[in-house]
């Protein structure tokens, strides 16, 4: 469902998004132009600026008849709606009005009514409809936020940055546009600053965009403060606002480092929690060893949380995934030779993958037969461990099974089998071995036969 | 219980409800007010504003009297007690008397008493009795912010506004009011501002308001600052407290945000554990399609959430639950046909619903039969796929039941079940068909004789 | 082990509790007192002021000598130890040495040899060790934070506004302390008031704590700043020190407000997704008041909580508490009159608590007999639905038993059992009533006798 | 793996170890002169900086040649690779280039060409590239949170400390190069401070150190403040640049505060909702003294924790330290005397260890026999309670079982047994001890000829 078809275009269609991110890259201009037009433009406004508002409008305006012929995915049952009348029904019950009023160039319009070039403050406000078009950036932020081919932390910080800027140049052209509105020359916050007015237009804004920042970031030197009764209120409401930002600020980066430092907690928590353990039972090295490194191991191979995501999928995809993981290996052993797909296939999905670090006993001597194991990669050695001596007696590789004669012959473990290297290993349980086995006459009496012939 | 029956009112009585909320807006108001009037009316107090704030006692007198009208929910039956002795004993045993002295409007009789409308000192004192009334938006907050109607961030972020604007409120009036009261002029915070004092009162207030919330959002220009004692042990006290409240105002938005972004992180970490897991097994693309499909439609529909909270509800809810989502769905498939609705019942209760992504196998060929399914939307393939073709040998609907024949003949899946579409399937043990089945000797029959009819 | 025996206090002994508590009193007096002393009062010390330390210093020398004789906890075997050669050994090994170096009176000794009561700067650096007095204070507070009688937020509160208040005190003397010692006079921060030097001490120290608390709450007016570079240094360190200070109040006041608004998030996330399944699913009103009904119940109630606080308990804990709960009431079910002691104890302890709301079926008529109820508390309906006609046929009340019907005489429910009030049940699965019933013969025919006259 | 052999050195080898820690030395002293040399000595160089930079140098470039000699742990199969070849092409295609870069002398370089001592822009831009070396920093940091050696919480600390600080200082040197470079005298912060361009060089650099850090805490006194444009852009970029910071450290911190209240949260919730659960069902006294213990023990215990992590481990683990643990306490018991190690490993593995606080009721006379316990410390009286009078029968210590007779005679348990102090158990199934009996008649025998000869 991603192509488009005949007129109604998918909004997963490449060329789209790429049209729906030049979109936003025009918003994020127009808002950024407008409020400085506004304030620092307003006595002499410049051609080329009207002219390229002009042109981004009409982008605006093909957006609008665009979104006609685009389809959309329905909340409810998660379908695409490639229905052109229910396509246009949905956009003009929704966001339809508001999309025009925001694309109407009303500045325009007013220059052609009255005739001077000169914004008047109806004009002005309906100006800030175009602010309606930023609903498209957080949609965006929102959309990249949930992919993760990029890091949420980042993303996140670009989004709240965004933010900061956006508001902290609001704030600077609303704050300059006060005191050069104000009637009574020298009484506002400008006159801190000498021959303001006859200054350049960069460093008057880079002075209005200082203060703003001064004042959002609380650092407040004092030398640009306000003067007048107007320029109190405006702050008042600005810091008041800054308060709610720079606690959204501290919230979101919170969250952000939280997230990013729980795997090294984790991490710390359980090797300490290891450790205390080992220590307080006073557990001998060897076995502290062995702990430590499959607590490190369970960290770095991950080998677990992948059993915790098995898990929570459904059952049918549990058995593709089991029987795509662990077939090839089953296929390879000897007892299995010969047994039908469907036998196999039951037996797979009831088996554990585990990772085991080295030199760690995976079957004790004399133990009773409760699993089975077959190597999927790695290296285990059988060790003889009679009266105290402990001799090898040989080593099994990918492919091969042990624990099985105990289990088929229901006596314990002969051997002790000691991993050598990093393996992975799949465990099944005896008793759902027997049972399996019984469930087909001809497999059981080929597994046998298996059995027999290897030993 | 919600409608009042004789001299009784019960609390959750819309009409009662719309007197608590009027009360809350007089509590608001008279809460703004008081400090307004020490601060800068007390030279020159207001005839109007005088006669508004008694009316405003009179209604909370009024209150008073209403209260021991008023049923209760007792907190250790959750039972509502209607009886007027009870209500009587527990409202004078608690709030009662601090009712009361919030509302003895003490100005009113000090003027009796002095003569003079001039409040002095012990009047101003009592008269912050009144703040005791904050309490009921306080309650009122509580009960919002549990309301599931209205969003948590708001009403969180709507009270934490009131607070701080309240408090700036408070702030300002307090330090106006040490300027005003100052014995020796010329060396109050006041000199900042020339011809202060002459100023308009709107002037003077909004002064008070920008040094006070200057000093709370920690900007602090340096414009207004303390001159003499007094007024840093003012600005002492005031930073101290502000600095808790930014704290407080800061760790309830982290609080906010990690709630915002919670359901967000986990998707995420749902669908890199996913992506991850797929990547370090290389897994083939169709099994990678299946998994992120299925963790994001995971997301998407919330059929897991949905399991999570279906068990923490009570079985006898449960089992309704169930019957009336699942049993219009099993009793038009035909294996049901003519039985009996105790055992219909009994299935119906051990099912579990479960929303299958397009294109996933269900049951695979060979497969042995583990569960049987019945389709409650969506469509299902019948797929052959013996030696290596795929036909398709039919589509399942609404109301059809699969996985049936191996499970009745105990035998291996004939064919693999594929969904086309989204579909949410029943699922049932075989074992505990088979079980359900032997209950009833002639449901079993029933049972039987439809299975053998429509094969 | 309260109590104190022979030499040995116990510190769990009350007066000895009330003895620590007064040192902590002490402490906080000297930690005060000492920076104000060596910054305001060195040039011209106060005679009153010198005894009280010495005093101080008396009481720290008794509780030193006192600490040989109080019994301790050892930290791995969790006893008292009471040993008076432990003890010494313990003490003398660990904290006996700083204790002793914090309560020599230095500035005595160095008056006794100088004949100066102006403490020199060694006397000054000497009487830092004070301040390891301060770890008493931080155990008074890690045990309060402990002690559920006391509100976890406001422990925690009173705490960091302690530790706020004593730096920002240190700093203000500090502060003091480099002007008034700095050689070239006319260069401090003090420059900025009139008249620093000759007015009274109380407003210099305003001043000082003016300054302190303003850079440490970060509004940093400007009215008193650094002017000269011994105080840009000072500054520096502090504010830096500041920095951590304040991440670590807003840190803490985040981590309580997440925990004081945690169970209201949990009560409207469950609330929510309750609402939302209900939706979604379109099921009937009646089902949907039972389950909001029961989700707010079990938020009030909470007593689903007891069952998972009853699971963490150890096995023998919890049968004493299920025989303290449930065996009166069922000890009064006719079913199990003159029924041994032994299998009481054997049923009560497989019992569940359950509360169910209002209005809500417990056992559905014709349903399996999974569940035998007891009733706690509320009361239930018998009702007959047969053909779509409802009649009530009878009330049950606390120690009435239902569902057995069904269970004994292995049939479908005859009727519906649906609460009439808000009502705790006792759950019994029939399989292990029957289970139980058949271990002891004698009781088994009791019972069955029992349930034969009965009906 | 630790051990370096040949050519090739190992990343773990302790030498190699102290090597690194130096070259993280070299980096942070490099670090801090880099710009206090561009800053403050640009115009008069000193002759011994100079040296010590190239030796620095010389060091990184020793440390380039080396790096081709040290072995690495592969990401995917977490194995050391020794391979020459091998770590020469991961060096050479990862950060070589970068090191090479960061290492060669610009200014030396320039210097030979030019013959001017004095740096120019391009050298300047290029030393920039040393910064390239924090990397190392990081590095070692990242390693360090991980090692619980350490505690996380003062890592974590010094790391934003250090990074804060090294940010004060990079500011702190720029803003004095913009002001010192600035072309027209007397319009830049310096004009602050009088005659500040012939003040020594430390106290020009604690005055721009001084600045930064205002700045950067927020406090932002206003004494030194931006007088011209440039000036203000480079404090808007910083500000926006603290503000991220701050957050980030605020963020941090509250994570780590999170982290360190959870034990005692979480302590105070659990005794909080036993002490709920206590009240509300009125238990006796002697309960809630024994609800109350349990719940202080576990946490100080830790007892619960330790069945947690043994959860975690493979089975083989699991069953060593069971093996190690309780084997010894097995042995000892008389019933186990003469019987096989299969029997007793098999017994072990399934026992699970205990605390019981002092005083409570392990097993209650006349209980079905559940449970078998073994005492492995502590002591447990047996009592004899008929007829409401208790009298203690005797006592067992570490080795002796209880509940044997009721699980292997098949009838209720004829004592009550209490523990006497704080005791370690092993709890044992009987269900799962007479399976066990059963497996080898002979061990069978030996056991049931103990339990007779004992009784």
């Amino acid at each position: 469902h991603i192509r488009s078809s005949g007129w109604i275009i998918s909004p997963m269609d490449s060329r789209y998004r790429c049209w729906e991110f030049y979109m936003v890259l025009l918003v994020a201009y127009s808002a950024w132009v407008y409020p400085f037009e506004v304030a620092f433009l307003n006595s002499s406004p410049k051609r080329n600026l009207c002219i390229a508002d002009n042109i981004v409008d009409l982008f605006f305006a093909v957006d609008i008849v665009l979104t006609f012929f685009v389809a959309y995915i329905d909340e409810r049952t998660q379908l695409l709606v490639r229905e052109p009348k229910q396509i246009a029904v949905r956009y003009l019950s929704t966001w339809f009005l508001m999309d025009v009023a925001s694309t109407i160039p009303f500045d325009a319009i007013g220059y052609l009514i009255t005739g001077t070039s000169t914004l008047n403050i109806t004009c002005n406000l309906l100006g800030l409809l175009r602010f309606w078009r930023l609903r498209r950036v957080k949609h965006l932020f929102t959309r990249l936020e949930k992919d993760i081919r990029y890091s949420y932390f980042w993303i996140r910080c670009f989004r709240l940055l965004s933010v900061t800027l956006f508001l902290v140049h609001c704030a600077g052209c609303s704050y300059y546009l006060i005191a050069d509105r104000y009637p009574h020359q020298g009484k506002t916050w400008t006159d801190a600053i000498p021959n303001f007015t006859e200054t350049s237009l960069s460093i008057r804004y880079i002075a209005a965009i200082y203060w703003s920042i001064t004042t959002m970031t609380t650092v407040g030197y004092g030398d640009l403060h306000a003067s007048n009764t107007i320029e109190m209120v405006f702050i008042t409401v600005y810091m008041l606002f800054n308060l709610g930002l720079t606690a959204y600020l501290i919230g979101n980066m919170t969250n952000l480092v939280v997230e990013g430092t729980r795997r090294t907690m984790e991490f710390r928590n359980s090797i300490e929690a290891a450790s205390n353990f080992v220590n307080r039972n006073r557990l001998p090295p060897r076995l502290k060893d062995q702990i430590l490194a499959y607590m490190c191991l369970r960290f770095k191979a991950e080998s677990l949380n992948q059993q915790h995501l098995i898990d929570q999928l459904p059952k049918s995809i549990y058995k593709s995934i089991c029987q795509h993981l662990f077939l090839p290996s089953v296929e390879k052993v000897y007892l299995f030779k010969g047994v039908s797909r469907e036998i196999l296939l039951l037996l797979v999905s009831k088996m554990k993958a585990e990772y085991i670090p080295p030199r760690e006993d995976v079957i004790m001597q004399n133990e009773a037969p409760d699993d089975v194991y077959i190597i999927v990669s790695g290296e285990v050695e059988i060790i003889d461990s009679e009266m105290e001596r402990e001799s090898v007696l040989g080593t099994l590789r990918c492919g091969d099974i042990f624990g099985e004669v105990g289990a088929l012959c229901c006596r314990p473990q002969s051997y002790t089998f000691q991993t050598k290297s990093l393996s992975q290993l799949l465990r099944l349980k005896t008793s759902f071995l027997i049972e399996t086995m019984q469930i087909k006459q001809q497999d059981n009496a080929t597994m046998l036969k298996n059995f027999l012939q290897h030993h």
